[in-house]
């Protein structure tokens, strides 16, 4: 195993005891304070496929709370059978990072809900005022958005949303209770793996409470090229063709730029990486190894880091269905062809 | 309003007794004995969108628990954004039923369950055992199946999903309550309603306890045909296109012939009729009255039976999120383009 400059560069600034515990308490916006009703109210917009302009798309579509909160595909499909351009994040536990989307472009779990139900390949919904319309033709949602916010609108929308988001954390991974004390709560292999993840430098990124980098104030976001090093797998991935945040800014320092993403639940959330080329866990750590720390894994070091990021996986808390409100009788996209 | 010589006869028969409250105890086929273990199992199936072809669609997507088991849709949309020929029925209550798709054509649920996964414009999966493949590839699945059923085939998924859908009855509507001796749980509309409903002849198909016809042996359909007396509304809602039952019999009998569906919870299934073209009940209950009673309602007759089909709308249960197994660290679906 081949060390890069960069890794240990990060071994020498001491980051390598920056992976912590999930914590138990979301940090929630003073101006969108939390509460079960509105908690119930975003879980029904979350599920309602109403959201998008033929009514086969809802936010659970592609972020699915039942799947690990992604689906399974490399990139998603909107409506008409639109594909996107990225691959799905999960929404679980996405209430702990400072800035939302694959380019950071929302700062808060707020702003980025209120992009998709707009975006044309996604949910297809020509206008704020065409959502906040259907949602006001919908008895029941009228009166739950009047009792919590006094009015039906499409901030309100994204903020019931948002609060419903903020209770999906995966507490007591295998790893958190190994932080906590429990030493037999991973195996060893992962005790191993995890060791290496923080020698080779995988933790100079993937650090913190969400293995998504350090502490940031809320829409300042943590990012990293990628691919970072000249390797075969850039083009057999078409890892680079994606400019990632440059897109957002066009500074050409944010060229091919990423927020760094997410390893909790990284097991249950495949297939990897902005454009979901690869299939596996094992080919990504092998990858994110030489075209971000310059460094050829042994299969062996690679089952020890996957069996690592396996013990990653926590406990996703039971939740019930909600019942979408209906219009009594008549059909709000009965129409759209 | 004008009585039509069919609706007099069905007085005259003295079937205005015909209405009943929904049992409370479903009858379960003897070869598939419901446990908690296969209704679980079954649940996870019925959300899993790995059972279509490209990880789109799932039995919930056309026929969602949480919105009235339907989706709100004329015709529903399945893989690679293809439209169905009809009208997605609820599936709640359809343990109920004798006869399952609007034709008829599958005698059980668990028959009814083997049909949408090989749909080409539905779920597009190739071949049953294409299903099994991917089911056995889910150790989640495998274990399931092979600790409830022995092992895992198409004939037990559907065994699953009919299990689970056997628990799917909405209990205690208005009209429910009412029949039981709770003499307030209609309004006096609702009531005036019902004995129209019984007097011009509705009665005369939508009887027994899921006003979908008489108590028949599971596999006999209870059939009538749509659109029975010549009327404007055919053309305009092209409700004769398609030919119904004849389509499964070839046999002209069955021309335009139709499984009577269920009226509960009608009100929360918009929209109407086999291809789903009139949006409103009112609208519906018009055109039925006139295309298969030869009765022109007035439109506060119409206002009367719509108050009684609201009180067709029972209690729907509140269920528990399924959690999929995943493949760990792999994507099932992530080539499929």
């Amino acid at each position: 195993m081949k060390k890069s400059i960069f890794a240990l560069a990060m071994l020498a600034a001491g980051s390598v005891h920056a992976l912590e515990a999930i914590p138990s308490v979301v940090q929630v916006p003073a101006d969108n304070p939390m509460s079960m009703a509105k908690v119930e109210l975003g879980k029904q917009l979350y599920f309602d496929p109403r959201l998008s302009i033929d009514g086969t798309v809802s936010c659970n579509t592609c972020h699915n709370v039942m799947a690990g909160g992604a689906d399974d595909r490399p990139t998603s499909v909107g409506v008409n059978g639109q594909r996107g351009g990225r691959n799905a994040p999960t929404v679980w536990n996405a209430a702990l990072l400072s800035a939302q989307f694959w380019d950071g472009r929302a700062a808060t779990l707020e702003d980025q809900a209120k992009g998709p139900p707009l975006n044309p390949i996604e949910m297809g919904m020509p206008s704020e005022q065409a959502v906040e319309e259907r949602l006001s033709s919908i008895p029941g949602y009228k009166v739950q958005f009047e009792s919590i916010f006094g009015e039906v609108s499409y901030d309100n929308m994204a903020k019931a949303i948002a609060a419903y988001e903020r209770t999906l954390i995966t507490m007591n991974s295998p790893f958190d209770r190994h932080v906590n004390g429990d030493k037999m709560a991973m195996s060893k292999q992962a005790v191993k793996g995890m060791q290496r993840f923080e020698e080779i430098g995988c933790v100079s990124c993937h650090s913190g409470v969400n293995f998504a980098g350090p502490k940031m104030t809320l829409g300042e976001g943590f990012y990293q090229k990628f691919p970072l090093f000249e390797n075969d797998d850039i083009a057999k991935y078409n890892l680079d063709e994606d400019k990632g945040r440059y897109e957002v800014t066009k500074d050409a320092a944010d060229m091919n730029s990423w927020r760094v993403p997410s390893l909790r639940n990284i097991a249950v959330t495949a297939p990897y990486f902005h454009n979901g080329a690869v299939k596996t866990l094992h080919e990504s750590v092998r990858i994110m190894a030489v075209s971000q720390l310059g460094v050829e894994l042994k299969p062996s070091e690679v089952e020890e880091i996957v069996a690592f990021l396996n013990s990653l996986t926590g406990e996703f808390p039971e939740q019930t269905m909600p019942r979408l409100p209906g219009v009594a009788g008549e059909s709000l996209v009965g129409s759209i062809k």
